[in-house]
């Protein structure tokens, strides 16, 4: 038997909207806040993704996470995203029942459609040739890299996924996508037109920097310590453009729901 | 044996520099101008794509079609793209050889690509909902209606066309796109999260702008007298986003290698 | 408002009970007979694809052209498929309204998807390689060379587009299929894997036939007088599949809804 | 430094000769042979996939595997398919170094394909309708899973993925597939032409069975136990299509260089 019913959601980007919308629609009741004196009388607290972007107050909000701990009581079930060490210490310790939806295989696999869509749409507005005629490199081939293969393969570029293990090769290949061992990363780089990186692994240094052509347009959306050697880059002049965050900024309402629907999964998993 | 050796781009838009750069790499040397001085020692020049905006001036100059007329000697081949009927008859009446490459059946094929992935931009900048959750309608099937169809669709929207004529519906089919008939279009209307019109007749008027929900994204790529009621519209406060030029715009390099490519058609094709 | 309300199909093969079935769903009530004592009573007759083979008689049936028109009054329509002239003639003469279904573009249209899937099918059962690592080379870009250029693209072959218009090889290129001219087949033939023809025009010659590799596998589409130079071949020991009818041979129940549907916009179109 | 310049393939089908062309490509000699005398002066010995059917002789030989490892010396270095408890303890009690690579994941992988192309060519041999009017189930998501809803969608049919974990069902939206939990499969299998498991688990009882329409095509590519109740479907007279060793038997070449690519991959991970 269900025991949440009404949930709130504290902070948060342009995304919560969506979250309560979603949920609201799926017969959550679902408020929103920036308050945390509203907290009373609902079931659970969603926080928003990153929960706290300057490791001290929530997302969204002028409320510290430890304020934010003294003033819920242990019945409430939190759910979180991208919890950072310290904002995790502060929840567990306090006794707090708490699930980090971004940590969720499922929520990775759905949000990289939105980054996937929000690199297509950078794409498309810095450059001057239709994608059918782009040369185009994806870098790893996790949930990230394969969304971006699959779309922009769909729409005409030529895409070569560039990976290391085995397997990703094998499963980029039964996809119809080219597949390079990143060891021979230099040998194609200097046909492309777009280079996008979605390992978080300092990997692409000075000689891989270098072989790529000064015209191409170089991205990076992976996340920290981010995939090229930025110092190098910049002594040399090269414009590597950093993407974060791309689903909250360019589809808020698709990344908002994604949320939602993780959070969903994770009631009915755990019986909430 | 071929006589076109050097060839002039006088006037135009961005894409004038592509223009020039694909028959150079194809062996027929062209440059770039906007002085009717400078068209002595060319086989043949090239006119921009319209020719004439103001229909006065060539575009991108400030030469009047008359005074360039005068410049040409009948030796020269001109090739212009868009010529409206008043440009046609100066220079039909100066006995100079003319192709207007607009009118290339294999050009429209082409450009159709960068109009399409021009909407496609136009789309992700507008909408805060990823492809694969729109509801898309086109309405028409011509080059640029099955290109915005096939494009969408491979993006993982839901498309649907929308065409008047039993061939143009079973080709749809064909292709896996969803067809409706243009008479059963406010039956599917309410459904969309986008329209986007490309028949150049005045078709979508009171009662079908009527049907389209309030939040949907509304675009028109025809050409004059467009597609839609503009005056009511208007009068209702729907925003219709009118996308004229989109090849040029958005992918100058792309539009121009496509105009130089038929170009060399022409040149092929009629031996010159 | 419509006179008509019960049909018939005389003769025909496999795909004639589901013509019945399909216009029975769409409310026009339809029988079968191979008899030409069954025809009163009804307001019109549907004849097979083709009406006959043998020039004399109608398909599936016992019964010869001249013989059925002297049967039938004046006030019935007649839905006939691929009529030669004989037939033709025969019927016009008698002053019956006659439609030939098979004339309809629509019909072309979607009926190339059958005879695509057909050939997809045969190479399957004839090849120990998957087509994700064949080269396959179609002649032509009629409704056929584009489903099977489409339908062996998605399956992630290797898929090269022949033809002679630069209209086509737009096209071709506009779906993001190479596109070779005509006159350079001899230069990629070498490399194909299977090749189908589906030009009925013998265009394919001593040189063509000789420049496909010897384990290469070769079917004719086409209709009289076929594509290749059949004396040729034999001569040479070629063996060239020759594939005809293949909609109501392998997909006997879409090959007769096809028609159904086509009836239906004659019916539709006619005011029938 | 490479030790292995030189391998032999005893036993085994059709593969046999597309491995050794395989490797014999890549610079690795390779030989066949059904004889156990002929292994001397070789590096390394390739069994054949399954090492044994009859869980006595090697497949295709008329050698036990326990005569042959009495032959074998234990510096050869033998790779395997699919070795049984029995097959893996009888080398591995010789002190030989054994490499199975049917259980290396790009093995299964890359082998999807080929399955995926079978059952394709099956569903093609056994039905009257093209692929885009077919409604197709396809049960479990796993590497043949993916490539069956891939494949399939790709030729235009309408798919629907059955899986059990979020991940999967994920996994399957995120590439534009329809995914439902398996809990509700009830519900979706009524609608289907053809419903294909990949499971090998017994999760097909009675209820699942009956809720399939008597005319759909029921095909099973997974291995022991199976995922249909067979005494049940024995029992109503449903037929279910057994499909095992899809690729060994439809696609031999591909399935062979599978075998080759994924050994080469063996001796240049481990350095042999």
């Amino acid at each position: 038997m269900k025991r949440i019913k009404k949930l709130i959601c504290l902070g948060g980007d342009e995304r919560r909207k969506y979250i309560a919308d979603r949920l609201n629609e799926s017969g959550i009741y679902t408020e929103l806040t920036a308050q945390s004196e509203d907290l009373t009388g609902f079931d659970g607290i969603i926080l928003p993704l990153p929960v706290s972007a300057d490791r001290k107050n929530i997302n969204g909000t002028d409320i510290s996470l430890s304020e934010f701990c003294e003033k819920v009581d242990e019945s409430k079930i939190i759910f979180a995203g991208k919890a950072d060490e310290n904002s995790k210490n502060i929840l567990l310790s306090r006794g707090i029942t708490f699930f980090d939806y971004y940590l969720r295989p499922e929520f990775a696999s759905k949000n990289s459609i939105p980054t996937a869509q929000g690199v297509l749409q950078f794409v498309l507005n810095n450059t001057d040739t239709t994608l059918n005629n782009l040369n185009i490199v994806v870098i790893g081939y996790g949930n990230c890299g394969k969304a971006l293969c699959r779309l922009f393969k769909s729409t005409g570029a030529d895409v070569v996924s560039v990976s290391r293990k085995y397997i990703s090769l094998a499963d980029a290949e039964s996809e119809g996508i080219k597949a390079v061992q990143v060891k021979d990363i230099t040998k194609i780089l200097p046909f492309a037109d777009v280079v996008i990186n979605t390992v978080p692994a300092t990997i692409l240094k000075r000689q891989v920097i270098d072989s790529i052509k000064d015209e191409a347009l170089i991205a990076d959306i992976s996340s920290f310590p981010y995939g090229f050697d930025y110092s190098y880059a910049e002594k040399c002049g090269r414009k590597i453009h950093l993407l974060p965050s791309l689903p909250g900024k360019y589809f808020p309402r698709t990344a908002g729901s994604i949320i939602a629907d993780t959070i969903k999964n994770i009631i009915e998993e755990e019986g909430l």
